[in-house]
C-alpha cells in the first residue's frame, strides 16, 4: 500500500468511527480514559524503552538541548500523563448539552445543541505527552483524532498509542477513535491536509513555521495556535508595587511560553519612579533589558537599544523589551500593530483606563491587575487544552473539550408548516 | 492603479475601518441602518433606472427566466429592502455581549465577551438585494465587510451601495467600513480570496459551483453555504394526517429554495396507507415523483424510477424522489449518506424514534414534526441572515449577528500571579 492509500484508509477509517464516537455513553468514554491511564502506568517501562531509541537518534542528530528535554520521557512524566488523561475523564462530557433553548410564537421548540465535530487532525512536534492529551480531549468531546507527531518521537508517539489503542479495543470501539500517523515521510501531513472529505477540522501545535506551513497547504480548515508576544502596560494609575511583581512573574517564571511576557509598556508619568527598581530586579534575575531611548535614558547602563524587530519578535527566554509610551492610546495602539493578538494586560487604578484598554486591544485574552501567564486551559478552569488558538473564527484563546464542539439545532413541533 | 492594488487599497482601507467599527456605539448604529433605508427609498427611482441597465444587458445575454427575476428590482423590492435595513436596526446589539462569566479560586473573574470577527468578504451572485442586507447585518455585528456581486448586477449594486456610503460620509463613519468591489473582470475574486491579512473571513453565497471554487481557492477562512437536499422520514409511528400536511408544505410552498424536501422516505409498514393519498395530492399540484421499486409497487402509474443520482440531486424544482424504507437505522443511513447536512425531519408519535433521528442524524437542522421550510434565520428569531452554513466550524444553520462574531476573555485580577 502506497503513504497515500494509507493515510486515506485511516481518514476513512478515522470518519466511521466518529459517528460511533457521537453517541457513545459519558460513564463509557470516562471507564476508558481511566484505563488508558492504567495502561500507561503499567506500560511505563516499555515506553521509556521506547523513548530511549528516539533519544538515541536524538543525540546522534545532535538536536538542541531543548528539543531532546521536550522529547524525554521518564516516570514522572509518564505520570503526568496519566494524570491528565483522569483530569479529562472528570470533566464535565460536552456532547449533548443544550446550550441554548427557546420557544417561537408558532410553537415550536428550537434547542442548540453541541455534538463532536467529527475528525480531527492533530500535527504536532517533538513532545510525546501531547499524543495522550490530544488523543484524550478529541474521545472525550466524541471526535475521531488523526495524530501526526514529529518523527524524531515515533518510537515513544507509537509506544504511547498502543496503550490507547489496547484499551479501545477491550472495549470494542472502534480503533478509528484514535489514529496515528506512524511515518518519517514528509510527504504525510501534504497527504493529510487534501483530505477534506474525510478530516474536519487540522490543529497545529509548534513552531510558526510549521503552521504557516500547514494553513497555506490545507485545504481543510485550521485553527491556528500561533506564538504570543504579550505585553505589559504599566499605566499612569497603577500601583507601582503590583506592577512590580506582575511584570516580574510574566517574564520571569516560565520565559519559554507563550503567554510569558515579551514586552513592557510604561507610561511617561510613572517611568522614573518604576522603572529603576523594575529592571533592577529584572537584572539580578539575568534578564536582558532592550529599551527604547527614554528608557535608557533613565537607565544609563546595561540596556541595549530596542529595536523594531525586537517589537515583534517572541523570545521565550529571559530577554525584554521596554517602551516609554506617553498614553493609553498609545500603548493599544502598540499591542494592536505588534502584538499577536494572544494575551495582553494592563496595570491600572483607574477604572476608565482599563475599561479603554479591554476595549480596544484586540486580543484572546485581556486582563487588568493580572500576569499574561494566566492564559491556559488549566487556570481558565477549562480543565485541559489542546492549545490556545490565535484565531478569530470558531475558537479563539485557551481551546478544550467545548471549542473541540460544533453544535446542531434540534427542533421541535407538532406538525407545523410554513404559510 | 491596477486591480490588485485597488482591492488591496480596499482591504486595507477595511482593515483600518474594523477598529473604529468595532468601537461604534449602538444607537449609532441603529440611527444610520434607518438612514440608509430612508436613503433607499428617497432613491428608489435612480436605483431602479441603473437595475434597467443591468435587465437590459441581461436580456442581451439571454439569461435565464430565474436568474432575470432574482436580478430585477422594483419598489416593492426596495421597500422589503429598507425594511430588512429597520429590522436589523431593531436587532439587540451581540458586541459587547457578556457570553458567560466566572471565577475562579484565586479571584481572578473571567468575562467571555462577544466581538466582531473584523472585515469580512461576501461573494454573492445576481440579487442585488443581498448587497443592502450583508451590509446591514455586518454593519450591525461591527464589521467591515467587502462587497463582491455578480457582475450582471453591477449598476444595481453601485446604485444601493452610494446610498449606503452617502449615510456612512453624513455620520462621518469611515467608509471603509462598507466596501464594494465594483469591476466584471473574474479576478477580483482571485485577488480577494489571497489577501489573508487584512480578509478575517469569506462568506461565498449562491451556486455549488461558486462555493466549491472559492473554497477551493481561499487563503482566508471560509464558511461554506452549500446546497439543501433535505428529507423528511415518515416513521411507522407519524400521524398520517400531519405528515402529508408537513410532506406537502416542505415540497410545494417555495420548491426553489435551500431549505425545501427533495426526498421523501417512508417506513414500510405505512407506506400502502400512506403513499396513494400523498402521491396524488403531489401529482395535483404538479409534483414529478420519482420512487423506488417498492413505491412503484405502490403507486402503478405514473412514478418514474429513482436513481441513485436522483437521491444526491438538490432538484430546488417540483420534482421529489421517493424511498420506502424499513427501519428508522435505514432512514437516517440514507439521510447521512446523501443529505447534505442541512434541514431533515421525522414525523413520529413514537418518542423514542424522536431522540434517535434527533442523535444520529448529522444535520444542522433536525426536526421532529415539522416542516425543514422553517431553516431560516427569521423563523429561527434571530431577525435576518447571511445564509445557512452546511459547516460545522464557527458557524452551523442560520448565520445571522451572534454568528458574525467571534469573542474575547477579559479578566480582572488585584495583582494575582502565576506561582
Amino acid at each position: 500500500m502506497s503513504l497515500k492509500e494509507e493515510i486515506l484508509k485511516i481518514a476513512k477509517h478515522a470518519k466511521c468511527a466518529s459517528s460511533e464516537l457521537a453517541l457513545l455513553d459519558t460513564t463509557i468514554k470516562n471507564q476508558i480514559l481511566k484505563e488508558m491511564a492504567d495502561c500507561l502506568e503499567a506500560k511505563s517501562d516499555f515506553i521509556i524503552k521506547e523513548n530511549r531509541k528516539d533519544l538515541e537518534k536524538a543525540n546522534l542528530k545532535k538536536l538542541s538541548k531543548v528539543l531532546i528535554d521536550r522529547l524525554t520521557l521518564n516516570q514522572k512524566r509518564i505520570l503526568q500523563m496519566a494524570k491528565s488523561l483522569r483530569t479529562v475523564a472528570d470533566l464535565k462530557d460536552p456532547v449533548g448539552e443544550v446550550m441554548r433553548s427557546w420557544g417561537r410564537p408558532n410553537g415550536l421548540l428550537i434547542k442548540k445543541v453541541r455534538v463532536p465535530i467529527g475528525v480531527i487532525g492533530i500535527i504536532y512536534e517533538s513532545r510525546p505527552d501531547v499524543t495522550a492529551e490530544c488523543a484524550a480531549l478529541c474521545f472525550k468531546s466524541g471526535n475521531s483524532v488523526i495524530l501526526k507527531g514529529g518523527s524524531e518521537a515515533i518510537n515513544s508517539n507509537l509506544g504511547i498509542f498502543n496503550c490507547l489503542l489496547d484499551t479501545l479495543k477491550k472495549h470494542k470501539i472502534s480503533t478509528g477513535a484514535i489514529n496515528l500517523i506512524a511515518t518519517t515521510d514528509r510527504k504525510a501531513v501534504d497527504i493529510l491536509l487534501g483530505l477534506d472529505a474525510f478530516v474536519d477540522l487540522i490543529i497545529p501545535r509548534g513552531g510558526e513555521g510549521l503552521i504557516r506551513e500547514v494553513a497555506k497547504k490545507s485545504r481543510i480548515p485550521v485553527i491556528k495556535h500561533y506564538k504570543g508576544i504579550c505585553h505589559i502596560y504599566v499605566d499612569s494609575g497603577a500601583d507601582l508595587n503590583m506592577a512590580e511583581k506582575v511584570c516580574f512573574n510574566a517574564k520571569v517564571e516560565r520565559p519559554g511560553v507563550c503567554n510569558a511576557m515579551e514586552s513592557m509598556l510604561v507610561h511617561s508619568e510613572v517611568a522614573i519612579r518604576f522603572l529603576p527598581g523594575m529592571i533592577k530586579k529584572f537584572k539580578d534575575s539575568n534578564v536582558q533589558i532592550r529599551g527604547c531611548p527614554t528608557t535608557r535614558k533613565i537607565i544609563k547602563t546595561g540596556v541595549k537599544a530596542v529595536t523594531v524587530k525586537d517589537y515583534a519578535t517572541e523570545y521565550l527566554d529571559l530577554i525584554l523589551s521596554v517602551k516609554v509610551v506617553d498614553s493609553l492610546s498609545e500603548a493599544i495602539e502598540h499591542i494592536n500593530k505588534f502584538g499577536t493578538h494572544h494575551s495582553d494586560a494592563i496595570i491600572t487604578d483607574d477604572e476608565k483606563a482599563a475599561v479603554e484598554f479591554l476595549r480596544r486591544v484586540d486580543s484572546a485574552c485581556v486582563y487588568v491587575n493580572a500576569s499574561t501567564r494566566f492564559t491556559d486551559g488549566g487556570q481558565f478552569g477549562m480543565g485541559a487544552e489542546v492549545g490556545i488558538s490565535t484565531d478569530k473564527l470558531h475558537a479563539r484563546g485557551p481551546m478544550a473539550l467545548e471549542e473541540l464542539c460544533s453544535y446542531k439545532y434540534t427542533i421541535f413541533g407538532q406538525g407545523q408548516i410554513r404559510e
